[in-house]
């Protein structure tokens, strides 16, 4: 049954974690490797078959070879982040999950709509420096892990650190002053439900260590904060919280339904926003996919111990729907 | 055995570890739970029986029906919250712990009182605020996980942050500088033996979030600091220190029976400090019942894995205890 | 076949995993420990034997009797930070690691020149304090966790602050912002592989409690910063990073084996360093054996559930090498 499908995916992000989840379901499993990380991936033996691949922006020259071998491409960060948006649209493959929702995660703009539509709180944009009137994180198109974004306070202050950044696309975004909470889900299109995977904390560099540093002695050394994403680290949220968390993931995911078509987001997604002290949820961005912060459950979340009683990371969850899809003979559902 | 006894929560706090334990052991389960979260809890199959209540302040009129099916209540957070001490103490139920230690953990000055008793270090206390002269944290009474909670260095800046909390009891607390740490601590009254469970280190908004801005910024920003309660995250203590930590949770329930009766705290309990750098552990709170860190731990924590040699929460260990209790024919000895 | 062999250590640091580690492996354990610190390790089982011993200093003592038992021991944290290194390095014993590489990792020049030689980043010194000229944090010799470490900008600053730790040999070393990372490797002897085992984040008092007070009062409470460790928490690296990491701990690998032998460091160990907003990985610290920050991973690490399919601690990949060893009749391979 799952024989007749393989699993494959990019070496970087998750894919130690998704070729682990293929293979605890029974799947065949292919790595597209670039040459210097061969040795690193292959310690683990978690790949039936590496196809020495550059980068992912090649995807369109391997898909032939993957349709071939019938294998299941599962996409993660680097797949936008490193690759053309529009060849991973374009190129004939088997896809999990729906490549129409991609110009709506990729986009901030749209991005904003959807998560408005789906009636979530969302950060204020300025759509010129001279309107800064509030504290405002300077981001960047395109999700490489927050390098580059800093914070900035009026016109002036902007003008002066933008300069480094020249000619790069960017969104003014209200600073929201809360915890930064990043919350995982995964939607099954083939039982309807959405389910609250994980949560995370991203730790980035250099804000998650400037609070080390005394204020007096900060002050001193003029720091001024970046926010490239280093790591993940595990966080419960109250328990309480939990079932309007839920409600907002399942909002994303209906209201994407309305936006691209009737299939809509599904496979695991991520929202990420700011808890404030007054419990409001700020949602600043949506990903479509598995994110990084999942890296820290590889052998079971809090919540899919609780409910699957086996160790599910978010890359075996994906495993699981398909090998359903295939035994139910709707895979067509899982891909797009 | 077990088939005899059922176990039953409400639908917060810790309500999904506490029915994953149950079942573990082999106990049929009772869910208490809002209408408008039984879809959020229906998704994990762990309660046999659900019953509809919107607070945990109508336990009175369930018990009844509780006491029927022969189902040991356990308590959370939220009982003491937004439950009312008088009615949780009077109602006859099967309660799994000591009731009489409540109006203990609940007052400021009896907790306070109980923890000098057992010879642990608490913050100084200031009873008026002309007399603030160091940092100050106003700390409300009861245990809403931290709301309204603020810093305060003399009168005037404690008389204007007061003004939004006009009436409700505070206490002025020595803030003490140092990392906090949360104990978690199990009693077993049947091999009258305490063990550490586990540690976590709670996440605040905004106080654990302010510190991603630059020092400057802050300023600038005028920001202020606030101790709401957003989740929890794992630690682990040095082990060097655990020997010492394990004592004082000792001493806490030793002291409790002098304080109550000869039963005193049992079954899961935690200790709430912060560790300063001449590592001195000041304690600023006891919870005499299972305690919203133990999330973490859903599937095991370092010390049950130690112990165990199985996935045992602090959910789990209750049940276990409650198992043995019935096995050898002493279950009152886990009520009260 | 593992019978012949006891595996044996000493009561603090990472004891209890080593312990746990050897017993899944099927190893008969000894466990050196104060007499009161009976209670808490008696109270996990974990040890056939228990010999009363009141400090590591104490090792030579013993040996005869570990040496009688054919116990193997395994060296942590607390062997050179409360030891004797030259006790340690001249007693005749069954000892897992190199003990020619102790040297190297206590003496911080050393450190240092061996780091460099591997082509790893490492912070500027100073080699006065006249020529302070950018933040520079002041560590003492030797490994006790952090203690009395401060930050420092200038000369007059480092006077004023030196005065409490007078006599004490120390390093000036530059001071790099950016999140602080302790990752985790494990070189085998036998196969000559190195892992990358898992990675933490530690937590220290008070500087990783500091940035939870708003910046205004610090500087009005005038707060000076320690590094005091307390505990440690999980943390995953960025995949991407990972194939790079691994191999800067296969260069401290092959470097050892020019410094000492050709037998160099084996087992376990850890780079201590920062990851930059540049992404660079700057290396301040070697530690040439188990770390306290293992402890978070008592029943497996995200990468040895991926590579081992079984809760593997460090505390057992250590107990899995001898057991190797002692099939293959390598044991002294992995003794030295």
């Amino acid at each position: 049954m799952a024989e007749s499908y393989k699993i494959a995916t990019f070496a970087s992000h998750t894919a130690l974690q998704i070729l682990k989840g293929a293979r605890d379901e029974g799947f065949g499993t292919v790595l597209l490797c670039p040459e210097n990380r061969k040795k690193f991936y292959s310690s683990f033996s978690l790949a039936d078959k590496t196809i020495e691949t550059e980068s992912i922006g090649e995807l369109d020259k391997i898909a032939g070879q993957l349709n071939k071998e019938n294998a299941i491409i599962i996409p993660h960060g680097s797949f936008v982040a490193y690759g053309s948006l529009q060849k991973l649209i374009e190129t004939e493959m088997l896809y999990f999950g729906n490549r129409k929702i991609l110009p709506w995660e990729s986009d901030r703009q749209k991005e904003r709509e959807w998560l408005k539509k789906a009636g979530i709180m969302v950060p204020r944009l300025y759509d010129a420096p001279e309107k800064i009137d509030s504290p405002v994180i300077v981001k960047f198109f395109g999700a490489e892990g927050g390098k580059g974004y800093f914070l900035t306070k009026n016109q002036k202050d902007f003008e002066q650190k933008i300069k480094s950044s020249k000619g790069k696309a960017y969104q003014l975004q209200e600073y929201i002053v809360g915890v930064p909470i990043y919350i995982h889900y995964f939607h099954s299109p083939l039982s309807g439900e959405t389910e609250i995977m994980s949560c995370d904390r991203r730790w980035e560099t250099n804000v998650d260590a400037i609070g080390r540093i005394a204020a007096k002695d900060q002050i001193d050394l003029s720091l001024e904060s970046s926010y490239t994403v280093v790591g993940n680290a595990p966080l419960v949220i109250r328990e309480s919280l939990l079932p309007e968390l839920l409600e907002i993931g399942e909002r994303v995911v209906e209201t994407s339904k309305k936006l691209v078509d009737k299939k809509g987001l599904f496979g695991p997604f991520c929202l990420e926003g700011v808890l404030t002290p007054k419990m409001e949820f700020y949602v600043f961005e949506v990903s479509a996919r598995i994110v990084a912060g999942t890296n820290v459950y590889i052998n079971g979340t809090p919540y899919t111990w609780l409910k699957y009683n086996k160790p599910v990371s978010t890359g075996r969850r994906i495993a699981m729907e398909i090998k359903q899809a295939i035994k139910e003979n709707r895979i067509e559902e899982v891909l797009g």
